[in-house]
């Protein structure tokens, strides 16, 4: 099998089989939902393997890294980086705006990857060739990001300014200061926001490679650019800016860097 | 007709027929989604004006209070409180966490209301007798609020902590610091969050009415409590603080003014 939007799909729906039905569990005896923070770990634990299973059918001779289950023949030049649930904490919150990561690197360079949402049925993946969104019965959408060069007329996301510490913290209200706009606490979501054209800034503080390697091609086929904040490979996590744009990863990091 | 799921489902559908297509609008000529400022303020004065005819269909008596188009017949005993989207700044950055907020007033008091997100297709309610979730073809669930009263176990909400200024920041900062875990960035859907058992606290400074209105019935019959943070009601807006049992309110309270 390729990889194309059906074996993207194959990944989600077989992730989305063990995670969706812990997400809000309803206990049908007491007639009230149930929470706490065993869901979502029994939802990361099954969603992984499921994917593992995929990939093994289909790849069995390349590489798997992943949240749970650790890294597996990560010599082989195709490795897969998998992170089942990405956003726990919206995930133990009710909210819709977790998301199954599983990206594809050669080489250690992101080629392929996809992010997908079961409670809203959307599916986010780069084929290597272009970026895509789909979702339900609606035509397959290709992704761009906005045009936008100046911080001025940014929306800018992170998952939690309190992440920041110290000389970050002060970067990253510098980059808050001269924005449009800031949003908090969408992981994943919000790199999805960016391909997708209504975000022009994610800037996320000690990131590990599987919460951030399926989301670069999907942004760097949609347009943006995304880096680790020094410049390096954001394939390796660490700190990590994307923009719609380069002129705006530019001064992204100028105005964080001070 | 009575103010039941039906009316609700009415209200909701009315509105999402002008909201939804105005939501992370695709751009069929240069193939790329198109944002800005403008489609959310259409969406909220179009949403308000199918809101406002099904209401003066059904109840032409009734007052109405909406965010967009003002006070009508307010001095009546029975008045709906409108606001057509909340979260419009998740609106424009396409994060589905915005909602639309339709509730009832009688003689000053939230008797009934909803909040319903039309891109997940969930709609939250509240009848007057008890909450529901109805949310496409599974079954209807009662909404229960959890039953947390330590601060130490609580997930606690707001949108943005750096609208709390001065003394009131201290408080956000104390009432985060003993929460077992905080969110950010929800509106809305934090409190149709803390209706569910997902939440715990949510608290909000600078509300108006018809962003809290509909949302107090909701809270209130799934078995939280909501007032004004010096516990004044809700239905005035300002300082808000909910909860998921009258303990934690009242310890929430007492933490956030220190």
């Amino acid at each position: 099998m390729l990889i194309n939007q059906a074996f993207f799909e194959k990944l989600a729906n077989a992730a989305a089989a063990e995670s969706l039905p812990r997400f809000r569990q309803f206990n049908e005896i007491d007639n009230k939902y149930t929470v706490g923070f065993d869901p979502v770990t029994e939802a990361d634990r099954a969603a992984e393997r499921a994917i593992r299973a995929v990939i093994g059918e289909e790849f069995p001779d390349h590489g798997i890294l992943g949240e749970e289950y650790g890294a597996h023949n990560t010599d082989q030049s195709h490795v897969w980086v998998i992170d089942p649930i990405d956003g726990t904490r919206a995930f133990i919150s009710g909210l819709p705006v977790w998301g199954t990561l599983v990206g594809l690197t050669i080489d250690g360079d992101a080629k392929a990857g996809m992010m997908s949402q079961p409670f809203t049925g959307e599916l986010y993946f780069s084929d290597g060739k272009g970026s895509y969104l789909s979702h339900g019965s609606a035509p397959l959408r290709t992704l761009k990001t906005r045009d936008t060069t100046a911080l001025s007329e940014a929306t800018v996301f992170t998952t939690t300014p309190s992440l920041f510490k110290n000389e970050k913290y002060e970067g990253f209200k510098r980059l808050q200061s001269q924005a449009r706009l800031t949003r908090y606490g969408v992981d994943c979501y919000a790199f999805a926001m960016l391909a997708s054209g209504f975000a022009d800034v994610v800037i996320e503080t000690g990131l590990q490679p599987y919460d951030i390697v399926a989301l670069i091609p999907i942004i760097e086929q949609a347009g943006g650019v995304i880096t680790q904040i020094d410049g390096g490979p954001a394939e390796k996590g660490g700190d990590i800016i994307a923009a719609a744009t380069p002129e705006l990863h530019k001064i992204a990091i100028a105005t964080y860097l001070g």
